[in-house]
């Protein structure tokens, strides 16, 4: 990496971190006052949380194209604009939003920044814990600055496998899937929010996370984050249109690494 | 209720606050430590969490005793002392011990106390959110002293379902009740604290909780603040030796009784 890739990493780096906490607190307001805003504006608890949704993305939106304005963004709500720089921001404003609508803690801001395609950023920042976890790649991950290393000696059957799945994914298919984890010996924890269990595999809460189904904005940053943290994720097609596309999604602490992606079917 | 009674009542509920929220105090420090200390004991991290569980539940112990040393007490760790004034405490010293140990906050401490077997108070503090949840029976509940009411229009297919299980629990079993689940358009979150969850239950932020076996001190704290808020729960038999068995768990908002009844085969 030549000194002008090394600042222009580090200097969006910086602005991953701003927006992800700037967008997160923006979160927050709305999640603490999201009942009484339901009765303000007589709308639904979905639309609120809607209206939080784009309000946030909007926010980060901007504040990326001011200082990079020939950089692409791709959000949940608002779909991909092209940029020509090489460099891409990918981000859900809200991660986890049926704990964010029914008051739960688990969600999270997510914002990743992808170079010719592979995520060099990963910033997730959960607001309720005020936990915020920061990756680059080369530069290692962070948890409120202290550093992340996966724990080599943890396993399937020696800790707990994060899960997710969504409606994409049949309800037979999420039981044989767990099934299977449960007889190869393992355990699993689902908190609602994807791209927070992938900052907790990098932080060594879960040894891995898996979910059949899962787009772009969802899995990236986390997928920075486990591979800065030492552990393996499975590669994202993010070339043109794919990277629109939702695929399978793990990430995962070596322990482990071999036991779930055999129950991937990977 | 007589006045005595009521006094009983009252005078139990202000100590079984006062001991979750001081064994919650000691657990958090063991919790925030736990890594040092076993570097420091040369222990492994389930001695290190085997101490905390023991000295906090040894700690609300000693505290009912010098309160009331007629009445009975049940924790997970110690097993049953029995009493003569038909009170019985009913103590979970840390609830969520995989989250515990892994660095997670979905972890709780969980007092009851059982009147001739009915639970007639349920507290339930978690530490890592300083969250107190306290019902008295015919006092309604509260979550850091704000009412809770769950909500009768919240069902199965518009709200998340809690779920857990342990290993009494066939992996195809799980994967089955799981697939129902989905199956009936419902959706499941788990974190690793039934008890934790059986509140959430009352806070109206799952529907319901459902676990097929679980033991009275995971339990009877959750129950009764379900039933304050509204809710419905499915007896647990605490006759006798019966109290220290484990049973099926349901605990669920009006709503989503029928069909979460359905799924548990109650």
């Amino acid at each position: 990496m030549s000194n002008v890739e090394h600042n222009a990493l580090l200097t969006r780096l910086a602005l991953a971190e701003e927006v992800a906490r700037a967008g997160g607190a923006a979160a927050l307001r709305w999640f603490e006052q999201r009942d009484s805003l339901v009765v303000e504006t007589k709308h639904d608890l979905q639309d609120v949380v809607s209206r939080a949704d784009r309000e946030v993305e909007q926010m980060i939106g901007q504040r990326m194209r001011e200082n990079f304005p020939d950089d692409g963004f791709l959000g949940e709500e608002y779909g991909l604009q092209a940029g020509s720089s090489g460099y891409t921001w990918v981000v859900d404003p809200i991660d986890g939003t049926s704990p964010f609508l029914n008051g739960m803690p688990n969600w999270c801001v997510s914002v990743a920044v992808l170079h010719e395609g592979v995520p060099v950023i990963g910033v997730i920042f959960a607001p309720t814990y005020q936990e915020c976890y920061v990756a680059a790649l080369g530069h290692g991950a962070t948890l409120n600055g202290k550093r992340l290393q996966v724990d080599p000696s943890r396993t399937l059957q020696n800790h707990v496998t994060g899960f997710g799945a969504n409606s994409y994914v049949s309800p037979e298919k999420v039981g044989e899937i767990l099934a299977a984890l449960l007889a190869a010996g393992g355990n699993f924890i689902r908190i609602g929010s994807g791209a927070l269990m992938l900052a907790w595999v990098a932080a060594g809460r879960v040894v891995g996370y898996y979910e059949p189904y899962m787009h772009a904005w969802d899995c990236l940053a986390g997928y920075c984050l486990v591979k800065e943290a030492g552990g393996w994720y499975h590669p994202f097609d993010t070339t043109g249109e794919r990277l629109l596309k939702g695929a399978q999604v793990l990430a995962v602490a070596p322990g482990a690494e071999a036991d779930l992606k055999r129950i991937a079917g990977l």
